[in-house]
């Protein structure tokens, strides 16, 4: 799965770009942003739709343009190796502060649900349960690849009192649901969070019953190019995962992966820089990464 | 499955009373009354929860109470055959009914969403399909048993364009839908409708996008014990038809049968005797049946 | 326009039921039960898309197959003759009847905005403003036709204070209103008001602003046929009404008559037998019609 | 306090009627309606604005006008005192019967909340804790006579654990509730329930966080005349109760008795008759009273 | 109409800005601001409601005062002839711009609803389609002054397929439209949109509906006064566009020609600088403009 | 009231910070900075739970610890001193200015809801009627402690009509009022705010009835630690204030002192900087105040 790896991946960015610099051969600034250019765009040529890994080189390469005006090629190079350093270092610790923050958010006594298997919710579940709290799970299987086994199979690693359910008993459990905590493939400009399929029905259903509706994600799952209208894209599995087509000749079978739920169905969202509301994704979005017309890498 | 039967079952009863008035070597009205409620208890004792059974020995022996009053034997036992014989014949006719009524609200260019193998709702959508009408249908597994490959397979063989996808996508693929069609295990006097796991959720998705949501049944469906306080219950089923509890050690699996969907998220109910509001439940029920202290069998 | 002689219409028909049964020839009630029929069918043929007279029909002939059982010819005559002479006369008050009932609603120093031009509606202002209430009447022009300004005429005749505003600013004025009354044309079973295009527009407007709306309407519009799933049809006029095509070469121009609004939108209707909430539709309908499998006349 | 007494009113206003069917001297039936008629006109003089009065009267003298045309004077009297012992009967068994139907829809572990002091709504609390329900109540002060003080009062006497709180802090205890039960002053045609100043804003909190809210009364509070367009009128007390107005010399102190809550607010209403939706009002109002052009009493 | 020129008038004051600042004879950096602030109020006095004229003089001067203490005249006259060129370019590709990020949320097979005539709205319409997507539109008349014909016409001469309704029609068509797309007048720090009467309207409708609506307008209809307090003023035009007085004597007439749409019915606000939701408003004012206590030209 | 001094505590705090600048003795910058953090932690330990005190002292010492690196000693003192005067002299004025703001929103013939005494609230009504605009006020009691008599007769002193009610009267007057304004405690990061227990409630009322509801609150009530999961805790104060335990032994009395009102049900926060959606809390706190891994005070 694509989503396990969004941090690994978006290190490997940074890192690619901090090598570039440390061992760059560049003559002079220009030079070097041509460098920087050539790498970013072989980088993103391997996984062009990965966004934790476009983040990542706009966080290292941020300003870097501007700043090639009135700084010399030291110490711009001295810059892409510590913001590429920085962004690591964040990305590493990114899911234990996402557990810290997110964690003072659940009560004792609180009953969870979650959806799928997100290591961002489960760090949420955990460092709660481990600080004392008296809390159990509500885990929704999240057909037709029924991660939700895995989810249940962890938390029960953790002693952590848990309860498996096929996803459309999602509502007829709700009245016993304190909080949903999910996690997120990436996030709109508009707060929007696209997730695994079945998360907005979940938030749909949370939000009917005044259920509290989490979703734990890196601030670099914000998406910088819906801010320019374009659209994330859903993609569609593989048919055979939902059933067999052998068996069901003439019948046509969708298997779209995500969903999109929309800000208003979302409490708050845990990023390992604060606990934001939707409608501030805007300024996330704003305030870390350079928002040209197209939105390109620098 | 209970549901399937839920007609046969009904008929059936009908039949034991109108047996009963047939064969009855009772003296007077008075021993003639004994005599249906000595073969409705036992009736009842075989099926304690089938709201149709009861419905149906509701409906053949209503007013007979007071008619026994001032009408001789042979014309009350007249009138338990003939109601009986009514019974029989509406509830006969009932689904082709459901479907002429019903397919009159289906409109040439319709998507329409159901959920799980609702014979009923079947009835409406090939009525509409025979009519000449060109449409397209959206059918929900319905994890765990997956009726809905049933439903998938048995459009097909109509010729009935079908699409199947898991439940947690029914959102994402209602901005496609025009109307959503499901049948009905009971409907309460407020217009709340019990129906197959997942039903309130899909029903709750269409209501969020201002799609059209039928609910198609039998006017004996209706529970009239609701009138008096009492809930539906619902049932628990089997964990393993939602996972191998041995692979999940200490993993609670819950299994419910049934969810309630409030009458707010339902347009129409398409009954075989004509499209009722959810709110006028409670009419049907006065009007059908009596209202005693305790909705008892007469 | 066909609206404003809904009542005349239906009268016609009553007295050409009542005018059959006085000069009948027939032998006995099944001849006389023809020949009712066959009136009904000339008279419905002239005139299939008007509810009123189809309802007028229902009533005068309300029970009588089943009360030709039992009764004799002459008292079968008798009956079609008093149902008659009795829907005649509570026609003929209704619009009184209505303003007197519905101007209970109409407190001193209201705001009323109204739509379009319905006497009914009318009725219920004037009455009000007669008994000496305080009130002012925002009238909104009904485009393409402008029937408002008729409203707006026929109320400053009256010397009730009336502002006169275009269609698309109604939820500008919104703010100013304490009550919205308008006709209607026909109502559904459901509760849903067919009425003048714009008219949902404006329910949906007073709704968002928690101001109240009333209809008021005679109650042989309530529409029969609805509960066995057929819609009511809305007319489409003449594009010319809207915009000279020839000046929009290519352009299409849509000019529908009618919209529905729906019953969650509407607080009460107002008819000459009493304020009913709309979800109460579907038991006028039952109570004061037959409802047969294809709700024919007898 | 008016409401406590309701049942009692009346009850005194059936056995007059029946007092008068006894006693009468009335040589035909002409004479015999004239005398009721008086009879009621009299006791309706006492007590111009006490519904249970009206409607008792109502219940007692129903069908008694076309009655009249086909019985004889022996009947209809035998009729009027059997409709008046039936009242009496029904209503001394409401409150009883009222809170066996209320308790079935408590379930063991609620915490309920109730406002003001209502003896119906008790009644359902105290059924339910006598059948062995683990429940607590949350009982509102009700300002400014804080009957709440007797409901909390009257609770721990039945050893029902409570929790005493002011009006404003309802929505805080909210989210720790799962039905609210209060009772009514008067119910109208359209399901509103007019109560105790402070209900419908209970009410309205309930809503909002998707608590069930239930309303216990006799069926002779619904009030036939909102049928017509009468409003129900909100009692002002003394300001007093509130403040001491020479302590707030020019503030004006407003104290309203009751408000009214909207049907949509409330799930269902309890009465001794069933439990019926708020929308099904209307159809209580018709079927228990005769509906003339001013709902007279006969 | 004012609206139309929004951008000349902007454009032509940044250039009053840039040609003082080229022409000035001020002797230091006092008299140059001096000069400045004379030049800002002589422009706003010729226009004193335009707000895209106020908001292109605060882009010229943003920041000015602060950096006259550190910065000597000859920078501080180059930055305001360099931000002025700046602000002219923006605003001359906005439209442009405005329509290629648009036309992205616009999908092949989309119908698009528009009220009155707005350039940006056409841009994005437009290019939508001359990217090949297959598209239709329904262009609402906006009585009184009929936009609309002019929008359809246009429409009709790019040969994009056109549907002309009247303003009260829009709810009864909103069921075939996939998307809204407006103008607007100016847009509020709470994000809310003044723009042509009706549109709220719409707006509402499509919040219904739940159909996607969209704002397109260049960053300078920001309105930075709405920060502090103020409110858009919102004009009145001539009675007589609505109906000719003469011939409805007495009859008050009102003709506003903005209604304001809370940002809640907004989805999207399209801006040359990319896509914003109605909640960012805030921070677009507060980025792009100087907020001092009144909000003043600096 | 801890309240009413939460201004007075802040400028106390940031006093405290600039005579530690103005004595200091350090050394170094590092020293200086030791001296601080001593000083503030000092401050902090008076009154851990004021916000406006923490927030206050985050000011003064905002960026301190970045600059440090950069600047000499001198001028890090210099900064130190001119910030605590900064927020001196804004909050001293800020009641005032959040008067002349908020009374912009205030029309003439407006009626205004408050709740409790909050002298932010006071200063935006008594501004608006000081400008000549004819207001009137409703002020809710605020039981247990009745503060709403102190607002009651504070107004009744500036001549502004007034009406006192009890809280739970506040929706049945909602229907007369215009706007809604009352204080704030303290402010979340994701809009929400924290205020006199009633408040949420009354929020609640207003947004069913569409009337408008304002915060007024200085900007230092924003509530920094939200941002990283912190929960404001709602102090539960003696029950004495609600009702003599001796006289109700077994029940138990809670007496929460605040509410939490969620952001949306409030239209607008109006600050001393100017207005703001509840949205853009979130902006206001990053803008304002260092958000490091624990929000500590530098």
């Amino acid at each position: 799965m694509e989503i396990r790896g969004a941090g690994k991946i978006a290190r490997t960015g940074a890192r690619g770009l901090k090598l570039t610099a440390e061992k760059s051969s560049a003559g002079n600034t220009e030079e070097f942003l041509k460098e920087l250019k050539e790498v970013s765009d072989i980088l993103l040529g391997t996984r062009p739709t990965a966004i934790s890994l476009a983040n990542s080189l706009r966080f290292v390469t941020k300003d870097i343009e501007s700043l090639s005006e009135t700084e010399d090629l030291p110490d711009l190079k001295k810059r892409v190796i510590s913001r590429a350093e920085e962004f690591v270092e964040l990305s590493e610790k990114a899911r234990e502060r996402i557990g810290e923050i997110g964690s003072r958010r659940i009560s004792d006594g609180d009953t969870i649900m979650t959806h799928c298997h997100s290591t961002n919710a489960l760090s949420v579940i955990k460092t709660a349960f481990n600080q004392g709290k008296d809390i159990r799970v509500i885990a929704c299987e999240a057909r037709p690849r029924q991660q939700g086994f895995i989810t249940a199979r962890e938390l029960m690693e953790s002693n952590i009192p848990t309860t498996l359910i096929v996803d459309s008993a999602a509502r007829y459990f709700m009245k016993d649901v304190d909080k949903v905590i999910v996690g997120a493939d990436s996030i709109a400009a508009n707060g929007a969070v696209v997730n695994k399929i079945g998360t907005s029905q979940i938030a749909l259903t949370a939000y009917e019953a005044r259920v509290v509706f989490f979703v734990a994600a890196e601030s670099y799952k914000f998406h910088p190019q819906t801010l320019v209208g374009r659209l994330v894209e859903i993609e569609e599995r593989d048919p055979k995962e939902v059933a067999d087509p052998s068996k069901l000749p003439n019948v046509e079978i969708r298997n779209p992966a995500f969903d999109v739920t929309p800000a208003e169905y979302i409490d708050l969202i845990i990023t390992e820089r604060g606990i934001i509301p939707p409608e501030a994704a805007y300024e996330i979005l704003r305030e870390h990464f350079e928002l040209g017309p197209e939105s390109e890498i620098f």
